[in-house]
């Protein structure tokens, strides 16, 4: 009785304030861009190119109030909204996107694509070309025979996206952790179109450490029978190396805190004592291993791999030396991150402020609270909503 | 030639301090500790149990003047000096293990022993018991039939080497990482046999961010189609999930100032730019891959899943509440760590201490410096020389 007394005034209010409730939630429907013919930054050719992608809002006349959302390594163009009142979760960035948000819908047209190679080549509501797709020349999956494409590769089918809808002014690209990179990549390659910045949780190179780590998370799959050098799909594809490389990425993108937090050292199940067998685990091993399992199945091992490449080549302008790009960058820039981050550290982040501030372009730098690691970008961006709402203006 | 005239007086000033020169580096041999029979903890019997073990200086008559050094997860009993004098390198600690060191061979009798489940299991140095080992009671090796062992075991069997040799009492009990949880294990379980307790680089327990990192350590191995539930000893080890288990290992024991400032972006092999193949690495990874396969050749993949096992079910102690190990320890402690490192969090390092002292044991707190992380503690062990020196007294 108390809880439901306190939800109805928790309504009550929402509704005074304006809010939006639950069951107005942003309701989003998935599209599909295609090109005939793309050609890679590299020159490799890729043809019936296609990519999902929503959008939130509506575009104003003259199309200049355009927020492109990038998305992170295991991420979609899904950044929020629900596809049916009936979804469990909105997108992952509902908590700031949305009618009278941080990222206001009312006022903004935010548009999120899926990527290139998206991990995600299984789940039905993304679309994206990569080596699981079939290659009109040979009516075969590609396999390892997908050209490698780069996180500029990602900005450039993005671009053909937004010309495709008249679209040549970005009020602000933001995204999380390799939306970040893109972000960056957006600001280096198109000054003049890019008008605001918003890296989170993301540096603006990959470092040898970051790229070491990338391997790392990548190993699982090769070790894998099944994988089978690429060419798996007419069999069993290699779930058990994939689930082994999600589980990696879960693990780093969190943070000791909330492992010892939310687990410590319980077990997975009472009576089994982890001690008395190998078959006996620790509760965070098993959460892991389910939460692996469960992102295999919907992913594909090749875009995996062809992903964590992408995110190896990057270091923002793609091209020259290694600070060019970010020099490159004009637009005022607000980066955002945690002291927390196990993937991109604090130091790297201070360090691309720096840079991108040192011809003079205004850097901005939020830190974010929470004990969620890296992943609190995602999960925790809603507690800088109102410094993203005065930044991104009018 | 002033190369030569500065390495000359350099010589001769280590004449004029007393200092051993190179020529006349400690000489170590190993040996071989025996055991017809031994229970584990949980009840099960080993047979004919064998352990490596070296000793640097001499006991004296009241044998009282024994240091135990305890290993590393990949290391062994070779803490120090070299096998012969053509040796490339000295054990893991020579820097403060030796005549006139921090840990003063002319005064201390310093004993170190390979742990059972040693990872070196195909070391030719290493002696050790555990899956790969000979079942006497069916002629073949154990594999996964092995019982499960713990950190106490450990602790259990060196007690009987110690034993063996008339020693009832430890001056100090010393090690890093893994080996600074056999130190806060002897110290809990044998509070009137230890005199002093030096935990390099570890925490009183294992928390569970360490048992989620342990379980994607091993991951590789158990993906490796030649791992094969542990029963591979008739053919083809599981050397590929090994060496990724190892390189997983590797990178996690360093720090990010390490990888970035040793090898950034760049790349293996001139002229391979890795944004043309997915057989063109980075160096940092080709550095890491090399590491991994030539510590995959000396080891053994099911010792290497009992080593993450033992670490998992560590808290010291072994029974009763998480601190009331930690508590029962009695001996001064000097804590010896590193705010890089990212596998024994500083914070945990901390709350152990917190722990121990809250009794009233005396806890001294040691920072490290460098940019190694985890690892500082085995090679930037001799900047702290001094307070190791001074702890130990006479």
């Amino acid at each position: 009785m108390l809880g439901s007394r306190v939800f109805g005034a928790a309504v009550v209010m929402a509704i005074m304030a304006g809010q939006p409730l639950a069951a107005q939630a942003l309701i989003v429907e998935k599209k599909v861009f295609e090109l005939e013919t793309y050609t890679t930054v590299s020159g490799a050719t890729i043809k019936d190119l296609r990519i999902g992608w929503e959008a939130y809002g509506e575009p104003n006349a003259a199309k200049d109030n355009v927020i492109l959302v990038t998305h992170y390594f295991s991420g979609n163009s899904h950044a929020a909204g629900k596809y049916s009142a009936e979804d469990a979760r909105p997108g992952y960035w509902d908590s700031i996107i949305g009618p009278g948000k941080a990222v206001d819908t009312e006022k903004f047209y935010v548009i999120s694509s899926d990527t290139l190679v998206n991990l995600g080549a299984k789940n039905p509501k993304v679309t994206t070309t990569g080596p699981a797709s079939i290659d009109p020349d040979t009516g075969k999956p590609y396999g390892m025979t997908f050209p490698i494409v780069t996180i500029r590769d990602f900005v450039e089918v993005q671009k053909k996206l937004l010309e495709s809808l008249g679209i040549t002014k970005l009020h602000a690209v933001m995204g999380a952790s390799m939306g970040s990179l893109q972000a960056y990549e957006w600001a280096a390659a198109y000054p003049q179109m890019v008008e605001r910045v918003i890296p989170v949780i993301g540096s603006g190179w990959a470092d040898g450490n970051l790229i070491a780590w990338l391997n790392i998370w990548a190993a699982p799959i090769k070790v894998d029978p099944n994988w089978n050098g690429g060419d798996y799909y007419d069999g069993e594809p290699p779930l058990k190396g994939l689930a082994e490389s999600l589980k990696v990425v879960t693990l780093h993108a969190q943070h000791w805190e909330w492992a010892n937090g939310t687990f410590g050292r319980a077990w997975a199940d009472k009576g089994q004592d982890p001690a008395a067998s190998f078959d006996h685990l620790y509760k965070i091993e098993a959460v892991l291993d389910g939460a692996g399992m469960a992102r295999a199945k919907t992913s594909d091992a090749n875009h995996f791999l062809y992903l964590a490449k992408a995110n190896q080549l990057f270091y923002a302008g793609h091209g020259g030396s290694l600070f060019e790009g970010l020099l490159a960058i004009e637009a005022p820039v607000l980066m955002i991150h945690t002291d927390e981050d196990l993937i991109f550290f604090p130091e790297e982040v201070r360090e691309t402020a720096a840079v991108i501030r040192s011809d003079g372009t205004p850097v901005r730098i939020l830190e974010l609270q929470g004990n969620r690691g890296h992943l609190d970008g995602v999960i925790g961006i809603a507690q800088v909503g109102d410094q993203i709402r005065a930044f991104l203006g009018d």
